[in-house]
């Protein structure tokens, strides 16, 4: 295999692609000139050294002048840290900082677990959770974990084992576990919901 | 014009469907045969002579033995008196009954208001609809009016012309206005949601 | 079942409409009033009345004052009676139509013949096509008859089961047998052609 | 910026690539690991030393042991060199081989010319191309330009001013330019052909 063939082979890997796309990365790269391809290695290579995962969060993020092993999320002060909301993803995270409605902590748990998963706790970032809620409680601040999945199958999941799996954690302390409201979302029109968002829609109505 | 081309152009009046699909309608029609075109025929004469609009809720319906001017829904007494959900379309009442969760009474405004609508009382049926709430009102049984429209800008700006047309109405009675719930839809997922679905999903929260 | 529910079981069965596009159907002739509904009983019984299917090329049409069981193409002298073409259904006559490329005769046969189609001669009109070459062939005008069957499967399968039925009629005529050409069509993309469009493109190509 | 940033931005400008799919691919790069990073790194860093344009026919190769500056295809002496194909791009030349139907010769022009381009000898590799015909019209083996080309207004567009620019040059030699066949393709439906086509399919029967 030569090294285009390589190449496609490399971006066919990357998420949403397929070989004619991959093909046409490869060819992109070929008459964009030496100084795309030498700006492509140079940004990877920098990602690989300077890109780090939060030892708090565990999202990625990327190093500054202080060498810190904590994300800014994280060492922001003015944050509450009386709320830690579980996302399945960095782009959940993302979305909901964007949102600019949240001024909480957050956890990533890295992917949701999925109903054939018969050991959750190696794709998700169980015991690092557990580990987190446990120094939390001891603390004392914390006040409430919101899980934050997607409003799909297995974000339900996922939801259902990781409550099941930190409620025993809580017990003694005063920390209650909340979900994401749920209703009519942006655009939602009423001829073509599903039984189960106009339940929710009528049992959550608002004065 | 021939009757081809005259029916061409009725189908292409109908909801949804272009010049293609019209003219494939016609064709479908000549080539199933004089007892699909009758069936066609009789049906909707049936449908001329039978199917009424309820005087009280404004669905459509249809005329069973008794002659009624009031649909089933209506009448029935084992439904709540109490409340009152306006929806814009037969449709959306539709979708609300085969969700199976509310037993209340309905009422159907017809159409949208439209943000250049400058008499929006022409295309929707508010004098129905102050009449329908001002005898209900005199009553006493009615607790609470839903206004559940679409969560679109014309969805939200109908709801608010009505909140402010019928909140005179209710001045003295201990009648409530509510709107749907917002949050998270079935198959809402995190990472594509806007700003304003994540700041619902967040405040509506629930432990 | 009420007349509603009848209609928009009627309105299902169209080419292509499903459930809640059915019920739209329905929803439309309601809100449209009773002209709407007159005028579409009308015209679907003049549809019923006076739309004929040419004794010749089997297309539908509608009657005028005289009453032909011939349509206008097949009775227009100016057209060449020396070549006729062969097509599955009435819409591919009318794109030839549309394309004023082609001044000869027609022959609709009603249906293409799918693969596990036993009895072809059902579903098309094999007996009537082979009677007008018969008829044609005494007659000794006809020079040439144009398979013009789509580019897919079904259509070549189609092309295939029509030459063979009517090759022998032809023996000692001098008729020959074409099919349309094969190649780019417009808005074909040599980077997305599949082999056997290049292979073709590349055979027939001109100077 | 930071590098993650920075990296968005290298994928966005990737050929079909939006924002939020460039920051899933960085967000792949991150998860997948230190050996996936190097390797797209290393594979690019050998895409820029090893992948080289073909001195004939103007396509991109990967060097092999023998340090040619001539790809391949050019090289193979069982290919005719009595016929070249002129294409606009590499993605084109692959489509053509792969449907393995065609012996000759290419060459790459590298690019369409859009209408608007008042220099398109500046776009697509004229210079080159008369040079190379040149020669190959000295040498007497060439007997046929291909001008194969998409069939869109621009492919069209492209074909007409390369042959303005290569008839001089054949004006004493015995060598033909040619265009792809056009009919129909692969898929195409008689029902939805516009008239251009049909015109085509009707004009290049076979028998």
């Amino acid at each position: 295999m030569n090294c285009i063939e390589k190449l496609t082979e490399i971006f066919r890997r990357f998420p949403g692609i397929g070989p004619r796309q991959a093909r046409r990365f490869v060819h992109y790269l070929l008459t964009e000139g030496e100084s795309a391809r030498e700006n492509l290695i140079l940004t990877v290579a920098e990602l690989k050294s300077s890109a780090l995962q939060c030892s708090s969060c565990f999202r990625f993020f990327t190093k500054t002048g202080r060498d810190s092993r904590t994300c800014a999320l994280c060492l922001d002060s003015t944050r509450a840290g009386s709320s830690l909301m579980v996302v399945a993803k960095d782009v959940d995270l993302e979305s909901v900082e964007k949102s600019r409605t949240y001024d909480g902590h957050y956890f990533v748990l890295g992917n949701t677990i999925s109903f054939t998963d018969k050991e959750p706790e190696k794709n998700v970032r169980m015991a690092e959770l557990t580990a987190r809620i446990n120094k939390e409680v001891k603390q004392g601040k914390l006040k409430e974990i919101i899980l934050a999945m997607s409003l799909n199958p297995e974000g339900e999941h996922t939801a259902e084992i990781i409550r099941k799996a930190i409620s025993p954690l809580l017990q003694d302390a005063n920390v209650k576990i909340s979900t994401l409201g749920r209703g009519l979302s942006t655009g939602t029109e009423l001829e073509y919901s599903d039984a189960e968002t106009i339940k929710n829609a009528l049992q959550n109505r608002k004065s």
